[in-house]
């Protein structure tokens, strides 16, 4: 017998999908069955991941890809991760009233989430959120997040389809990006495109990709189904046909004004259907889900070894403290403890 | 028998020292054997996080605090862990150049870190290489980091002493620092205190964390090694005398010309004693302690995991794909599996 509050979820009863959020949030008893419940019913929404950093525009250019998606889709989700967006709340007075529209439209629901404690889980919440949108009935999810830290990369790899947003002048970001974005990135933004410099930034990013894929081509195997396996671009290297994988476009926009976004969401439905559609793409979608299941496995285990060992851990942290155990051996014997 | 690399780094060589990091970057055999035998000669070191958003002129003041430290160490290390820092090789060139004086100065040791892959372990590779600088006998250890991700804090919470550097003009960071840094940072720097603006983010810093200590004093029990505790500032509220508890100072600075940067080290430096001096600073230490083994058991369980479990691992994820599983099912099968 399923749990009321699913089949009413199922039925698309926002009121309902509320309350199943906040169970999730708040890791209320239960909360797991609800989610085991709605899993079979899950698996039809476009997970869109946008990330960038802090300053490029990135919620700006949700809002309007929001207000494109939402023509073509009965219902769209928003999950807004990061501290900065107006979606979660760090919104200045005008972002707030561009809000507006979209939270007196029932066909949007926008859920914000706060980075976790001690213990991470951050990209284990958002999943389940996904899969509650999932199953109310979202054709397209939007996961926005700032691209910085590790647990938001885990964030990202839950999207089918990532885009990541820079804008011009902020030479900062390319830096970024090379620190660990670029491995999850399938479509780039230039945002912020009337600005001087947006031209250069096309070309900084165009460059590192062709980089990427050159390295890619010499040095991995075909990464079918590796951990972290990112598609080789062009596999095969010099003199074969254009094969089936996927060059992550960029694409100029200005998100004040709209410009770009048609083509913008263009080039995140042609990456859509390229995952769907090809092998490789099969691959890619593999490989994330696998990263995904590991990321919640490592919060998982982490929070049996603690409700089991608590203690142990607890005396441990000392020992290591007094330099009576090294912190090594320490983890080793309290996994060895937890095995037995 | 000791390794030779150990006595050598011990002696203070800097080329065993740059030798044993390389072995932690890479995780090559043997080089846990390494930090084992290092571990009972650490604990001397004063391990000093620097942390904020990019924009806070975060890398400039820790060039300035590491002039002024190194004046009384002998050593002192630097970690970089931020991308768009110029320590971790994201410099324009006036930071490079301004650099080279500790590059070439033997007492100072720089090394940067990389973002991790898909398995994190950004945080145990941090505490490791502080591990190696403090047994190298490294009197401070900076360790430079954006303060946006979960990865990032759990990075921050292997300090003694945190910094958290905000810039006026830049409203985002208040939001940002909301979101989790505030429950790390004992000494904020209100960094490029010559714009307009500095006297306002003081009092919006002053005013968040009197609101902060008065919803500690009132909510916490006196949080004694609480996984994530945070030590009460005014624990017993009004009418008491003012206790041993610790409430964060607020020091303007200006880092391209070194203004406020000797009372800033002050402030520091007074956070250290409360930390070695009072029992609720040694709270705080055991606590942090606490929740750095937690970040490096989560990732050593996780790698013992996958190393056990790899191909159940995949499969499993097909099955979560193709919906045939629900993911919290998963989880919970694979740890069960691990456990026997």
């Amino acid at each position: 017998v399923s749990h009321p509050l699913v089949s009413r979820v199922l039925s698309g009863d926002t009121r309902a999908v509320a309350r199943v959020c906040r169970a999730v949030d708040d890791r209320l008893p239960g909360y797991r069955d609800l989610l085991r419940e709605l899993h079979p019913h899950t698996g039809r929404a476009w997970i869109l991941g946008v990330t960038g950093s802090p300053g490029a525009g990135k919620s700006t250019l949700t809002d309007q890809l929001l207000g494109h998606l939402r023509a073509s889709h009965e219902r769209v989700a928003v999950i807004a991760v990061d501290p900065t967006s107006p979606f979660s709340g760090g919104a200045v007075l005008g972002d707030r009233i561009r809000m507006q529209r979209h939270f007196e439209d029932p066909g949007v629901f926008i859920r914000s989430v706060a980075t976790r404690g001690a213990l991470g889980g951050l990209s284990r919440s958002v999943s389940d959120l996904a899969r509650v949108f999932d199953a109310w009935g979202a054709g397209v999810v939007l996961i926005e997040t700032v691209g910085v830290g590790q647990d938001e990369l885990d964030v990202t790899r839950a999207a089918h389809t990532t885009l990541v947003v820079v804008a011009p002048g902020l030479g900062d970001d390319v830096q970024a990006i090379k620190a660990g974005i670029l491995e999850v990135a399938d479509v780039f933004a230039v945002n912020k495109a009337d600005r001087p410099g947006a031209e250069a930034a096309v070309r900084d990013l165009e460059n590192m990709l062709a980089l990427g894929a050159l390295s890619l081509a010499q040095v991995s195997p075909p990464a079918s189904h590796a951990v972290s396996g990112r598609h080789a671009r062009r596999p095969g290297g010099g003199g074969a046909e254009p094969r089936e994988g996927w060059t992550p476009p960029v694409q100029k926009t200005v998100g004040t004004t709209g410009e770009g976004v048609v083509q913008l969401v263009e080039s995140l439905e042609a990456h859509r259907v390229w995952v769907e559609s090809t092998e490789m793409g099969q691959d890619v979608r593999r490989s994330r889900a696998h990263a995904q299941l590991v990321a919640m496995l490592k919060d998982a285990v982490t929070e049996s070894m603690l409700s089991r060992l608590g203690d142990p851990i607890r005396e441990m942290a000392d020992r290591v403290e007094a330099r009576q155990e090294d912190p090594y051996t320490a983890c080793e014997r309290l996994i060895e403890r937890f095995r037995t």
